[in-house]
């Protein structure tokens, strides 16, 4: 029996632990996808509590305690901080099996070297060390940041962001880690939204352009972009329900715009047009700037009503889309490669059952443009666990070059999941080890290092183009 | 290598083969959702033969020999009961890595204390066995549930149904199993089949309620609902090709039931907004009474129209339904959430592509009025397998808390079929004792020890609140 | 640590090795779907390097060097063949898991003798060993066929096919394997492409029937049927996006047949309620002359415009078709039931997410006129490795009889693609040994003699009636 999270954890080969040791555990960290308030960096945040840092945004945990059975103010009500980290910690030993147990643990024992195990009991104990160990300077957000060995981080901002904090964390001579904005240009694609005029009001003030029509809105968007460009931005994300393809006229799609300024209420058919014309645009831009287009799909958000109008978007009440046509998807990359304007693409699906046929698709589209133009992204959000994580990557390998994958980010909201990285990285190291120890694959050290460290680092440096040094 | 089906069967670690022996074996069994006849309790049937408790009524059977060439005589038809043992024992002998294959050998095991392999040549051996062990006493129906340290059933019943033999059950003193009736409403949601009108008749007199409108109908099942509850009914169950969610207004659904009671043909549309109307309206109803709705989706039924006219509904020829929106089953939950008023709801589907969106669905609306109030259910009917039971639980282990789950029911028209609950937990013990053993999780007794005895038994208790004691 | 690509590859277990080395490896192959050209059979073609052997068609691995950057001169362009090695050689390095990586190391081994593994740095060592070897008179297209212990293969041939290269071989009587044709009349179901007519001009010529209307063509291809049928044929084959179920009357399709004919764009309706009608005609066809019904289903093909125009269909550019209503295949299958005209019928889906609703499907429709009447195909093209069959497996056993399977077939365009059969049968080996190692089956050595042989060799005898021995 192997001992609980351990210094193998996860590996269970001799193969498997020694390209993590060799290779994996030394390269450093490329976070180029999450959903962190650079402010906080550049502040430097210190933390009162566990619970801040773990319980304050954290809506993966959210979810477990409810299905706990644990009452709202024990979750984001008003209950003490020291009471809602006992339901929590009651909530977590019921978790077995799941990547919370994991990355909780994980965390403990990197950031606050705890080796025990955390539950109703030892809840006291624990909110004792951690808070305890927060007062300390080597666990404020930019400690943390850099003794997790991370060397980049992207953000994700919406494109009338001022990206104040970007730049005077750039300007900081005393911080070295490059904090980049990304663009997520999505409030301008949700037409259908109540706020779309006001945040086009936002948009024509930080842009000087007066939008008033679909095509003034993507110059004020590509000012944006500009700008975004300046700060250092190489890449875009888009949340979307699934990826659609429904093409309409210049002027069909500038009608569809008046009549939602009109206040008229848009079918089904004009949204999807609509939505279609606008990422048809962006995609091109995307593919004159060389930026990366993130697709995050198959996500229905915002499900328990009731709960929404308490407290707001992303609190834990989304779920898998499961409408996810491959024909639209396939016919969405086949518009702009036509003509030459495909962008590199990173396709995330926010359900697992997808893996196939996105493995299939993005296997058309690619070219001696770049290597592994086209991506399928790594397990995201609901699929972030051990199960996820290795059928994405069998997927990968089965269906093109799992070598060329461009590994994990954390896509989190708190400054302790660096860990995730850990834990992908383990079970990477897992898959290639028992494929080797099983005649699988030859035990070339040289290929499997490469292979190894491309997918924890390389690979990313090159197809995202940061400026940092291969290793 | 195991030896075949030894008591250690599905047990690879220790850690699984204590928590099997020390937590799972000892617990009873609440099996709580299955469709066998309590007048056959009732009357302490005996069986002559073990054709007549194995191939009377399974369809599970039948397909296995279908898949086989076996000629119908000898599966539904007039063939002597010998030579259908026979074909189904030639049959057996091809279903490696079939559940029927280990249940089938289980319950040979531990009904008949047989531990051969059933095969074509093995079948006189096993029929002169069987058929001398069934005259004993010990193997009447009331003996086969009590051997099998069951304490409590819930049958499958419809709405006018006189619950006769539950009653009669219930004031046996010499039989201290709880046999209660579960409500199945199924034939007045589907109001497209050609005997709805028969039925409503039928409901008016059991109710004394003239059934002439959607409204009469509601009022007429809430008066069989009363009567249900009288009778220990806490627990209803519907059949539904997917959990659909097309709002109407109480006007059109009445205008809806009269074109139905005028014999015209309802559109797809109409059906769903009646379907829709009917589930809101039955949900809202469980929640007033606590009791829990269980939704069995994912099927659709009698694909062989010429096999259904000669054998009827229920004979093996039924497959997945693979169209499930997920948007609808979470707007169709968040519509009852909305005005609080979502009872206990466990969803089954006969997908098992459906894992993860289900997963994710159900945490949108976990709260604080019970523990894990939102289910997803076993692993059910074509998924009862090894790979479908533990699929099912790594999903509901990676989504959220496996440890919360009420188990296993056996869903069966066999009286010999509890050995299933063996079967599932020994699966679940393997699963636990693997992540125990590969450090995911620690070796903390206490804990496992409630898992285990939780989905074995008390979180079913618990649950449903049955009055039982907890283990 | 096994080694790689040993002897007991891919059998970890010693009852695998014994299944695979005392049954499975000596039964010769039948190839029962495949795209070879016969005539290459027919003059004993001989390869001048391996590139042509490997490189010349096969769309997979052009697929991977895609993934891997390399430009399209060294994958179907003209660069020199030494050079488009080199390409493929640094490609598959990067393949770690791929089933290309295994195929052709397995056939590096078989057919070159070559232990060592293919890589950028070991390309030229390679080049001149295979190149060599290709020279050599057991390297000739016969004689590959010969020492793969192959005993029948059928090709896919379109019915206006003279089959001239098939009677050729039948009547050289210095090559006693089978070379049959397999009916595909895909091109008479695709109406809506633009060379429709010009192949029924072709059809007229070759039936000497007149094709004026859907009546007229039908009796064509039954005319074509005939023939093929005199030439050996039992099996057809059709490719289809989705298995539909849209009927419409005789005459309403002669419509839709007259409005092509006349150059009109069919609807989508009208494009099902054609297509219903040929794979129905089809099929009462097939059942009436016990031909076997293969339908591949499940594909997007030529998602890639720009490179389509440039180097047509079949070039690497398909992808899942993820819409595949399981109501409509399984109304399709009952509608030929329904007339007693259902016919022996193989499934095949490219989504691995449709193996559980195909299984469930194929058990509605099971009986006494076929052993396993109705198959799920083995798993397929993107589907068509470890997991891929592995999955597929698992799911005939749990939902059927998986001893009844007709196994493996290679649907290559590659002669020395019968390695894997060899892969196949490996893990079919590995399947069965870890259950029986695992106590789930009895060490029955004849019952697992028995299956073993069948899965590899006996099924298909038996299945598509081809006059070989059994083993």
């Amino acid at each position: 029996m192997k001992p609980f999270l351990d210094g193998e954890f996860l590996l269970s080969t001799e193969t498997a632990q020694k390209l993590y040791h060799n290779y994996a555990e030394a390269v450093p960290i490329v976070d180029y996808h999450c959903h962190i308030n650079p402010q906080e960096i550049y502040e430097d945040r210190k933390f009162e509590n566990i619970t801040q840092v773990w319980l304050g945004k954290d809506h993966y945990k959210w979810r477990l305690m409810r299905s706990n059975g644990v009452d709202e103010k024990y979750i984001t009500g008003d209950a003490p901080e020291r009471e809602k980290f006992q339901k929590w910690a009651e909530t977590l030993e019921k978790a077995i099996g799941n990547p919370l147990y994991h990355w909780s643990h994980l965390e403990l024992k990197k950031y606050f070297g705890y080796n025990g195990y955390l539950n109703g009991e030892t809840a006291e104990e624990v909110w004792n060390l951690c808070n305890e160990k927060l007062q300390d300077d080597s666990m404020t957000v930019r400690s943390i940041i850099k003794n997790s060995n991370v060397m980049l981080i992207c953000t994700t901002d919406d494109p009338v962001d001022s990206l104040e904090w970007h730049d005077k964390i750039g300007k900081d001579d005393s911080f070295d880690v490059q904090v980049l904005p990304a663009w997520r240009p999505d409030r301008a694609m949700n037409i259908e939204k109540s706020d779309f005029k006001d945040y086009l009001d936002k948009l024509s003030r930080v842009s000087s352009v007066e939008v008033n029509s679909f095509d003034a809105m993507m110059k004020a968007l590509i000012l944006r972009m500009d700008f975004f460009g300046e700060m250092g931005c190489s890449v875009s994300d888009h949340g979307l329900e699934y990826v659609m393809y429904v093409p309409a006229s210049k002027e069909e799609v500038e009608k569809i715009f008046v009549r939602r300024m009109q206040g008229k209420t848009l079918s089904d058919e004009e949204l999807r047009k609509y939505k279609t014309a606008f990422m048809l645009d962006m995609g091109k831009e995307y593919h004159k700037r060389n930026w990366v287009m993130q697709l995050h799909s198959g996500c229905k958000r915002d499900n328990n009503r009731l709960r929404y109008e308490q407290l707001g978007s992303d609190t834990g009440y989304d779920c898998i889309q499961n409408y996810a046509p491959s024909s639209e998807m396939a016919d969405f990359l086949n518009a702009l490669n036509e003509t030459n304007q495909l962008p590199k693409t990173i396709l995330y699906s926010l359900n697992p059952n997808d893996n196939a046929s996105i493995g299939t698709i993005l296997g058309c589209f690619q070219d001696s443009s770049a290597i592994g133009k086209i991506q399928q992204g790594s397990a995201w959000w609901f699929n972030d666990h051990k199960t996820g994580m290795t059928e994405q990557m069998i997927s990968l390998a089965n269906l093109g070059l799992l070598s060329n994958f461009v590994g994990m980010l954390t896509d989190s909201r708190s400054f302790l999941s660096y860990a995730r990285h850990e834990y992908f990285r383990r079970i990477l190291c897992e898959l290639l080890g028992e494929w080797v120890e099983n005649g699988e694959y030859p035990t070339d050290e040289k290929a499997l290092e490469k292979i190894v460290k491309g997918i924890s680092y390389n690979n990313a440096i090159r197809y995202f183009g940061f400026d940092l040094e291969y290793k």
